[in-house]
């Protein structure tokens, strides 16, 4: 258990635009909202997955559509800590802890306003250890945890809350919801037990973004080099060095979707990689052919800084590195696989984790 | 106040297709629906609006989506008194009358079914005198009645409550859930009090509909012209009589939109009437002249039989006689005519009561 202030915040926020994997939202509004909530409300308490009681309620607060809108249409802060209320409410129990459904610039901090403003610990944990674009992309899912109830809130009053028969029903309803809202909303759900949250979360994932954060900010401030840094940090790969060469983006069904043309410099000259995203990356086609995939996670960073690009935030001609990470050991099962691996967003291919396709090149971290 | 028996609902669900002016769902579904109902949890008390006290709470229970749809996926009685179940539980307070949002085949019997099934009394008074096909167009949206907290359930077992700033917002979002939930979703919602029905709501529907439809079951029975006894009970007026000719129909965004072109016979020979249809037929233009509209009604009925037929139940060659009835005077206020006039739907005419377009012609009656 510890406080956290808002100088915590910048380095969680740094971090999770790493996990993000160029989704969840961006880093610099979350943080902004996070650090205003804590400023005005006090400090946020983080407690371990492994401290709190196997019989509290606990649920995540999130928000959910296009990072794209995102960047246009701010959040005030007040919207998810409605969405919550009206989860509690609907519950008829006080829920005792907030949780995080995802890491990423904006859902990884998001969480911080509801727990300063409603003085709820938050539990250092989330339901993905990285972002994915789709609700049912949780690890509770494989735990048969429901996704609904879940509340939904938008900035103009509209609200919801949604019952569905399963977690993929979640995201059809709530996904057509987000839209209608504009293609953002502000979530609460995934409720479940103490015991329930140790067994089917990613634990200490805040911990870790902050880690990461950190790094990168040491590296910089003492002129080491930060990309290396972040590999270490994260037992991640070098996937590529390049150039933005072209980049087409479009928001759909309320998804950010789009790819990434990066032309290879220095090391990778001659070569091509081509990023598929949907919020987040999906998978890194080298000259054509597949070489990291979900559910290991891919991140771009620009080559001299080592900060984390998110998706929306990618422009021609910057010069960036793309890293790839391993996944939580919990996607990398059979039932993981189904609801992550690239077969279920359209790559014919089976999933090789990174280390095995890089391990050749374990000398390049 | 008087008891609803199965031989009562086969003339209103029969009177009501007529006022469903080609929507409002198949009669024969919601009757059988209704009949199976009241048979196994006996009559149902119809009561006058007068008679409801003015503090008492009435709530909406309705089958919202496209009626093409819906003869294709019957409803099994269950889902509509699980939405109502819900819209109670969330309010937190019993609901003591359930009312009717619309008149309609199938929406003028569903909430027979639910009142039938937890023993409420049913409110004779409807939302529009009519059917139309969005969720805003109820008189009680001019009275500043809010359709929200609105319940929704589908047959799988998915539900949902929304809360909306208005009731433009409902219709919005409660369409996307409904195209989500298969083209159609049972619903329960618009609660207000017994005061506010009085003064917002459309009084005697369904005593109406039983009218007409017993005026057409004797005029067939008597081998009289039933469709000159519709008229007289309706108020209404021939407008053509012809062949249809030609038929699009499309389920688009939720709703069953189309156009039918009917070739004129007899006293009409020589000239052709189309009707747009979105749900509900909205006008009727003749040679090229829009000779009814939005919000009076439009019906097509059997040229012989004068059973009425809804959209969905139209076919190439059917020979029918088109009636237009003049619409509840609600409809015909500013905010009225803003909610549901000919401009709401896209037509840029200026809205012209039937009676005055056809008052050099009422000896047709």
């Amino acid at each position: 258990m510890r406080l956290i202030y808002p100088e915590n915040l910048e380095d969680i926020a740094l971090g999770a635009a790493v996990l993000g994997t160029g989704g969840g939202g961006d880093p610099y509004i979350g943080k902004l909202l996070a650090i205003q909530s804590i400023r005005e409300y006090g400090p946020v308490t983080l407690v371990s997955a492994d401290e709190i009681p196997d019989d509290c309620l606990t649920a995540h607060a999130a928000m959910m559509g296009a990072p794209t809108v995102m960047v246009e249409k701010l959040p005030r802060g007040e919207e998810i800590v409605t969405a919550f209320l009206a989860l509690q409410t609907y519950l008829g129990r006080r829920i005792d802890y907030v949780a995080c459904a995802e890491a990423g610039g904006l859902n990884s901090t998001m969480p911080f306003t509801v727990a300063a403003r409603l003085g709820l610990p938050l539990v250092d944990a989330d339901g993905m250890g990285r972002a994915f674009p789709e609700l049912q992309m949780v690890t509770p899912t494989m735990y048969g945890i429901s996704a609904t109830p879940l509340a939904m809130a938008d900035e103009k009053g509209n609200s919801a809350i949604i019952n569905t028969i399963d977690n993929h029903w979640t995201e059809t309803v709530a996904r057509s919801i987000t839209i209608d809202m504009g293609c953002t909303a502000m979530i609460a759900g995934v409720s479940m037990s103490g015991r329930e949250l140790k067994e089917s979360m990613v634990h200490g994932t805040l911990t870790k973004c902050e880690e990461i954060g950190r790094t990168i900010r040491e590296a910089q401030a003492s002129h080491r080099d930060p990309i290396a840094a972040i590999l270490e940090v994260t037992g991640g790969f070098r996937v590529f060095k390049g150039k933005v060469a072209d980049l087409r983006r479009r928001t759909e069904r309320g998804f950010a979707r789009g790819e990434a043309k990066i032309q290879g410099i220095d090391e990778d000259e001659g070569s091509e990689l081509v990023l598929h995203f949907q919020n987040e990356h999906l998978v890194a086609i080298r000259d054509g052919e597949i070489i990291v995939s979900v559910p290991d996670l891919l991140a771009v960073l620009d080559a001299e800084t080592g900060m984390p690009i998110t998706t929306e935030g990618l422009r021609y001609g910057f010069r960036v590195v793309v890293i790839g990470i391993p996944c939580d050991a919990k996607w990398r099962t059979p039932a993981g696989l189904e609801l992550v691996g690239p077969r279920y967003f359209g790559y014919d291919i089976d999933y090789v984790p990174i280390e095995q396709r890089f391990a050749a090149r374990l000398g390049d971290r």
